[in-house]
């Protein structure tokens, strides 16, 4: 992977124009990490210097082996949920077990990461299509939206999955802390404001956009510290009863190993698993859309060693399952990171603050980073692509809502595979119900035409039929059965022209339909002819006794098949 | 379903001189099943009566609802194992209860092919693949006989699987009862030679072959006689240990529904399902085939409601699950069967055996029975189509292994699951990787073949591209990755012609990709061009910001976008 120099090439290739943009999107990215890494830890059920952790040590890895410039790794909303939800049925959140587990999880997930990169496994990302990771996406905002309603409004009450979630945050509502409550929702309308309106207002004011933008992305910082200041200075902690984040340990993580036993193993295989497809196609997108901006590349496979490597990393320092996220991967890119050591000056920022801010946190009241998360995920319900599908695709529109609702109602892990096997199901079922046309030709062309769509030639004798899909064991029968109502609409055909240009596969069931077909034709006077038929299926086909028998009635395009056939009784 | 008249068409249009043919196929047919019927009946765990019963409601249900005229329905041996291995946890084969969840599985599978009957899901057989459904019935074939070498050697020993059952056989060898080994043996041997090359002999001694060939199928009836006669008069069940059917209770089946409770429902409905499924498929190829020689229609459809109705019969008659067997459909055919007015004399044959006959087969040696099992499916191991996959398609050979080896190791419902599992997968991977050519025009024609197979003419500014295979999710990278290496080894190309003759669907995945590929290519001054888009294709496409984009870059033929991008720069 790395060839003759264990740097990897951005080091040694490093360019000395590049360090003022690396060093001030590395600050920028880390001070807009540590509320987010400490609410993301929260939203796990672990303690919240994990997800200072987990920006730190996953960071440097994905520096060392990962093949993007800009993608900024560490805790991102759908994996915390992930983690969270396979680890609910395991052990108490905030439990030191609970975070033994994680770290576990994180294990897990990087090995496999790693593993799929050693089996150039980048293609298994393949099998969640647009629709479904969308579905999910939204799917999983929502949950996270729902699960923080109890935190903001400081509500007190025990309750599982979202729905019931949902409907006890709403009935409890009276009960709500009002301290925390005035916290919470002033923080989320102001963090909605930073990250809408407010740097177009400050851009009208006269200040320079890109410096309006960098104001409006410290903006929960501040947001966090004012809040933190403010509960310490009025103690509403214990006045007002408003829940805080407590005791963040000071110090940098240390290095540990809890390997899983086989209990564990059984229990976190599946999780992980989805932890590493979601964490690698989340990434690989991310990555893939900014390398294009620049006209860089990525390479997925060793995408899958750089996430695999930060993973383990997270999971030896005290972290969880990690991955690459968007929103700090846009910031990063537009504040100038030329190369990953803007990541190495962010894990750098995370480690400051947790050798020396680390006690600045213990005030800070849940509520706010109830409000952060809350802003953060907002964006990701994405109804545009629900919209575009439902007016392109409609099969592609159930999976994206079957996902959507499997995540919602079911759970993460239950919503992912679902989607999985109904956007399988469709593919299938659409294969099984293909498109078949009798075909012409176009006057004065070589080209042939669906009969029913354009103006085009035939020949009595000739029944000449296009197949619009692989032969395959879903749709033997179904094209069979088309073929047979076809010929009993055209009684005088005595040759059935089969156009192959469509067909990139005959399966063995097709094959035997083909071959008793041709059987049954024959007894009746008919005779099965094919045209167009591609290399590698014709290989595959003159192997065959039906290949045998079909020889002489095989020709390379349809226009040369009428003009021999037309010439035959 | 029946307009207007509520006896079936082969009633109301009898024909005198088909009832010879009835009549006498009904005899050979009925006589032929009163052993297997026995047999296949312990083979599911139920009294002996239990498989008689089998052959009389049920076959009536059927010849009212079938659409096939000569199919036989009963018990048959893949259904009878299903059978046991769907009870096999909940009850002890023999109990009361044991019988009472047969009756019920049978309601279940009934009730389901009636509702996809009433839902027109004929299709869902299809995806059952041949490769799968060859694997499938192997090994059933496989475990039934392993699980009949206790009875025919009359071993003693408890195991289940089928591995471990053979290696305890082999342990116990020694150990086995000398009196049953030698009727089993002797039975096996008999009735192995009666079904093979006997009736040659007879023929070649001077006997009509049709004659010799019905002798050779009421051998088992003779056998079966003789050995109780053998075992009653020499009281070899006392003195010898030989294990044997015991009372048979006397009379005709009386009706009763047990219908299953909530625990029953969720322990039962996935077993119900693959039966239901398995039954209809081998049913409905059995009846197709047959139909097909004697130029006669089935309707997939009335086949789900004769089969359900079947089913719904053998659950309120005492008995368990049927379906059409093979060997007992062909024997009627071909001893002369023109209407399902033969399966009414059949079925009177079992019920005068039940009648007069039920205390004569208190003797009878489970050792032959297993015997006249084994033989009986020892021709269902199908070597064949595993040589012609393997030859053919490999993937359909692992596909028809992986059925074969989970139905032996695992069981017969992971097995088959899995192997339907293996088929999907293979499908998608298959279309993951697509065949991408780059073609040029063949000299003197209109039609375009791969440069690298064929002497055709190309153009420098254009690279022209056939993708053999649908865009979708799968591919959609894949695809992506393949243009952009093609066009790196064309640099001096300036119009990327998509030939899309083999493209039958293009899902959303696949749409964003080809629009993010116009823009990157735009930019580079390449312009995206296509030719040969189906009209269902383009009904889809024209409807997107990409179709409008493309929409003076799309040619009906590829002859005709050369023709035009020759002339551009």
């Amino acid at each position: 992977m790395i060839k003759g120099n264990l740097l990897p090439a951005w080091v040694r290739n490093y360019r000395r124009e590049w360090l003022a943009g690396d060093v001030s999107a590395g600050f920028v990215v880390g001070v807009m990490l540590v509320p987010q890494s400490l609410a993301y830890a929260l939203l796990a059920g672990l303690p919240p210097q994990a997800g200072l952790y987990a920006s730190i040590l996953p960071v440097l890895a994905y520096a060392l082996l990962g093949s993007s410039m800009t993608l900024a790794v560490g805790p991102v909303a759908a994996v915390s949920l992930m983690t969270a939800s396979a680890l609910a049925p395991l052990a108490m959140p905030g439990s030191t077990e609970h975070l033994a587990l994680a770290m576990q999880l994180a294990l897990l997930s990087g090995l496999m990461l790693c593993i799929f990169g050693a089996l150039r496994l980048g293609m298994l990302a393949h099998f969640l299509s647009h629709p479904v990771m969308s579905g999910f996406i939204s799917g999983a905002a929502v949950v996270i939206i729902v699960s923080q309603l109890k935190p903001l409004l400081g509500l007190q009450f025990q309750s599982q999955g979202t729905l019931p979630t949902l409907l006890a945050s709403l009935t409890h509502l009276p009960a709500a802390n009002p301290a925390a409550s005035l916290l919470g929702v002033s923080a989320m309308l102001l963090l909605a404001f930073a990250r809408g309106p407010m740097p177009r207002h400050l851009h009208r004011l006269g200040l320079a956009l890109p410096r309006a933008q960098l104001i409006g992305r410290l903006v929960p910082v501040m947001v966090v510290v004012l809040a933190a200041v403010w509960v310490a200075h009025f103690d509403w902690h214990r006045t007002q009863g408003v829940a805080v984040v407590g005791a963040v340990s000071a110090g940098l993580p240390s290095l540990s190993a809890v390997l899983p036993g086989a209990e564990t193993l059984a229990a976190l295989w599946l999780p992980a698993l989805l932890i590493s497809v979601v964490s690698f196609v989340e990434s690989v997108s991310v990555a893939q859309a900014l390398a294009r901006h620049r006209g860089e590349r990525i390479t997925p496979d060793r995408e899958l060693f750089g996430l695999g490597a930060a993973n383990l990393a997270s999971g030896l320092s005290g972290a969880f399952p990690v991955a690459g996220g968007f929103s700090r991967s846009v910031v990063n890119f537009s504040a100038g990171a030329r190369t990953p050591l803007a990541g190495v000056f962010s894990a750098g920022v995370m480690a400051l603050v947790l050798m020396f801010a680390g006690q600045g946190f213990a005030h800070l009241p849940t509520s706010v980073l109830a409000a952060a998360i809350i802003v953060a995920v907002w964006p990701l319900i994405d109804i545009a692509t629900l919209r575009h599908t439902l007016h392109y695709d409609r099969g592609d529109a159930i999976a994206l809502i079957a996902t959507f609702a499997g995540v919602v109602v079911l759970g993460v892990e239950q919503g992912i595979l679902g989607g999985v096997i109904v956007s399988f199901a469709v593919l299938v079922w659409r294969s099984a119900r293909p498109h078949i046309a009798v075909v012409g030709r176009v006057p004065g062309t070589e080209h042939f035409r669906n009969i029913e769509r354009y103006k085009v030639d035939t020949l009595a004798n000739v029944l000449a039929i296009r197949v619009d899909e692989n032969l395959f064991f879903g749709n033997a029968d179904a094209i069979e059965t088309a073929l047979e109502s076809r010929l009993a609409a055209h009684p005088q055909a005595r040759h059935l022209l089969l156009i192959m240009s469509a067909v990139n596969r005959i399966d063995t069931t097709a094959l035997d339909m083909l071959s008793s077909l041709e059987d049954r034709l024959g007894e009746r006077g008919i005779r099965l002819a094919m045209a167009e038929i591609k290399s590698p299926v014709m290989e595959r086909l003159a192997k065959t006794d039906l290949g045998a028998r079909l020889a002489k009635r095989i020709w390379l395009s349809a226009h040369e098949a009428f003009t021999a056939l037309a010439a035959q009784p």
